[in-house]
């Protein structure tokens, strides 16, 4: 026999698994979470990045009054008692076109011609819509209809004052925010540099994908990379992809001093737990200013995940069956990433409620994660349990629409209570 | 004076605003909205993008039975009565591990060790668990605690069966699809091009960003744009910045040929209301083989949202105001994706409910947009309007998390009403 199990192995077990609170309280005072560097990009660039600063407007916007419609700039005063039956007369004293400048000035009794967007004319305090005149003899202006002051009119800073605070440190910038920093004026933007992240996998069982689809016998394909690295980019990360090493305590060694080179973190998926095949947390204790410090998570599925420190750096060693390393993922790798770029709005959830249809057994002391699927019937939503267990069934987790988390006091859900779906 | 409001302009108007569902259903009668090529990509760059084909899986997941947990694999009638006071001896015969194929076979009263993921050696039908067992002289087994059929062991094709369909073709791919296609050995995936969309704005007011931030009297920054090319690339799509176009309906026509020759949509921002200088359906119609099909929509903000054929091919035309082109983005060019990506899932939006705070009037026969924030205090969700109108107001929509849509049935929202919030 090539291997085998020493009693060591049992003892070591899980002996003390923490709570998620105490595991990440645990890894945060052991190992220096590193915030990333600021650098600066072209606004179309900073999509989906973390901004790296507070923004405060440099000037109003508009920038000036501004006619908020087509029509004439009058003074609303000389409009008032305007009527179809009785409608007033102004002169028309000039015009102003939307993106010229103007000295144009409105005096008693007469009107400016301005478009949608036009900088008001000097005294002028509101604007009559043109469907509500009629010129006559081309400066004659018929006013059928009375405006109040400010009608029609965009007061400058009605929108952002100057010195206004608009966007804060730490938002994940979205279309919304470029569009505003486009109307600030901003060209470039001062963004965290994207966290580079380390991948790889351990198992001599794992096949990386090829040209062809041709599995050995008692080999699978390795799946959590992909899952990995996707996710990696999809929370705003580089991934860096290390492939695969096989069962070998000196080759995890290796790539594990690689990966921390080239890295911020390091996730490691496979060879986790505490079979003697478990060998990343063994060559973590042998690699020098390495340490676990954390192994075992009361958490299902995903309980063996281990923190470690990796070369002074962080590392996240993630369960080799998918579900545990999805679940641990999002558990860890988000928090991880919300300190590299001080940024709390990464933690933010989508979150939906709704009934559960089935009763969901747990164990008290355990946080379970039940991968559930949503439909909705009316104004009702029905949430599914997908699978209960089996952390190895991948295909669960495409079908599941997102997890509910049954917490540690509770023995499980009951069928037709209201639940908390975190959505993927 | 440069320019002058004709009779004409107030008899055009808007007499007939359509219905969103009306304004869809006569553009998608008029219009081509052609589906997408399909293009072959390396898993790792069909992230997010939309899954061209139906997903079978080629073979079972997992393709074999495998050990579920580190152990022994056994006949489980043979370990029925095991106990720690009466344990059952067996023999050890052989090991399985991870990776390894085997020809071992397990016989009556006889062990074969295994490691999680082996292959179940033949006959076997269960793993006793390494904790429950001992070792003496290196062969003999001795179990402590009985296991049924089928026990720690995950069957091939427990997972995913061969032949399974496993994802639908307009699915867009999230990691956890990447880990199952790469579960299934596609190291290509077969997805839609991405839609190119070409971009301009149209205004004499309009500003780039340049290296400095002044801007001269009577001109903003073009902000639209560069919500625009964002939301684009956010929803999948191919973003072709081609500038601005400045108040000339010959400049406008030459820009709408360019754009629709290299890309699949056309966007253009401003200019399409009922003003004189709303030039783009005027431009729209000089242009061969190009028409405007809808001209005004019952939205609030959003109304002179225009859809047209240009050269053939769709074309949204958007008002100036930032927030009628971000609800009218929202509205028909998410629509037009699903087309052309032959994707409902891309129609999906998140929705979350809560009370509404303040009551907001509306008017019927208009579908209105209302910007709100959300506030989670204990277990209820209290949404706020942002600010009820203001088409112009691009603050709003950063301060907002989505929008509640009120009905054209309906007058208005009450305070404490329930609500339904469609979130960016």
């Amino acid at each position: 026999m090539g291997f085998s199990f020493g009693k060591d192995v049992r003892m070591r077990g899980f002996t003390e698994t923490l709570s998620v609170e105490e595991a990440w309280k645990r890894f945060t005072e052991n190992v220096n979470i590193k915030k990333m560097e600021v650098e600066e990009v072209d606004i179309l660039q900073s999509l989906n990045r973390v901004l790296a600063f507070d923004v405060f407007s440099p000037f109003n916007i508009p920038p000036f009054n501004r006619a908020a419609m087509d029509g004439y700039a009058v003074k609303a005063e000389n409009t008032f008692g305007a009527s179809k039956t009785n409608p007033v007369i102004l002169r028309v004293v000039g015009s102003v076109e939307a993106g010229k400048s103007s000295n144009v000035v409105v005096g008693d009794m007469e009107a400016v011609k301005v478009s949608t967007g036009a900088v008001m004319p000097k005294n002028a305090d509101a604007v009559v819509m043109v469907e509500y005149t009629e010129v006559l003899d081309g400066e004659k202006l018929v006013v059928y209809s009375p405006v109040y002051v400010g009608a029609n009119v965009s007061k400058a800073g009605e929108d952002v004052k100057a010195g206004e605070k608009v966007l804060s440190k730490g938002t994940v910038l979205n279309p919304h925010d470029l569009g505003l920093l486009a109307a600030l004026g901003f060209k470039k933007v001062k963004v965290f540099r994207k966290p580079k992240v380390a991948v790889f996998s351990v198992g001599d069982e794992l096949t990386d994908l090829g040209e062809n689809r041709r599995l050995l016998n008692g080999k699978i394909f390795d799946s959590n990379r992909y899952f990995l690295l996707s996710a990696i980019k999809n929370i705003g990360g580089e991934a860096l992809d290390l492939g695969i090493v096989g069962d070998d305590v000196e080759k995890v060694r290796l790539k594990l001093l690689e990966a921390s080179s080239k890295a911020d973190l390091t996730i490691v998926c496979g060879g986790t737990s505490v079979g003697e095949k478990d060998l990343v947390p063994k060559a973590v204790s042998q690699t020098p200013n390495s340490k676990i410090v954390v192994h075992g998570v009361s958490i299902r599925p995903g309980k063996p995940v281990a923190l470690a420190s990796v070369n002074g750096k962080p590392a996240v060693l993630l369960p080799g069956y998918p579900v545990s390393a999805m679940v641990g993922f999002h558990l860890f790798v988000r928090k991880i990433f919300c300190r590299m770029l001080d940024s709390p709005q990464l933690e933010n959830l989508c979150v939906v409620k709704g009934k559960i249809i089935r009763s969901v057994p747990s164990n008290l002391g355990t946080r379970d994660f039940v991968r559930v699927s949503l439909r909705k019937v009316g104004e009702e939503v029905y949430v599914e349990p997908v699978r209960i267990s089996g952390a190895g069934v991948i295909s669960s987790m495409v079908k599941a629409d997102g997890f509910v988390v049954v917490a540690e006091d509770r023995e499980g859900l009951k069928e037709g209570e209201e639940v908390e779906v975190i959505l993927f």
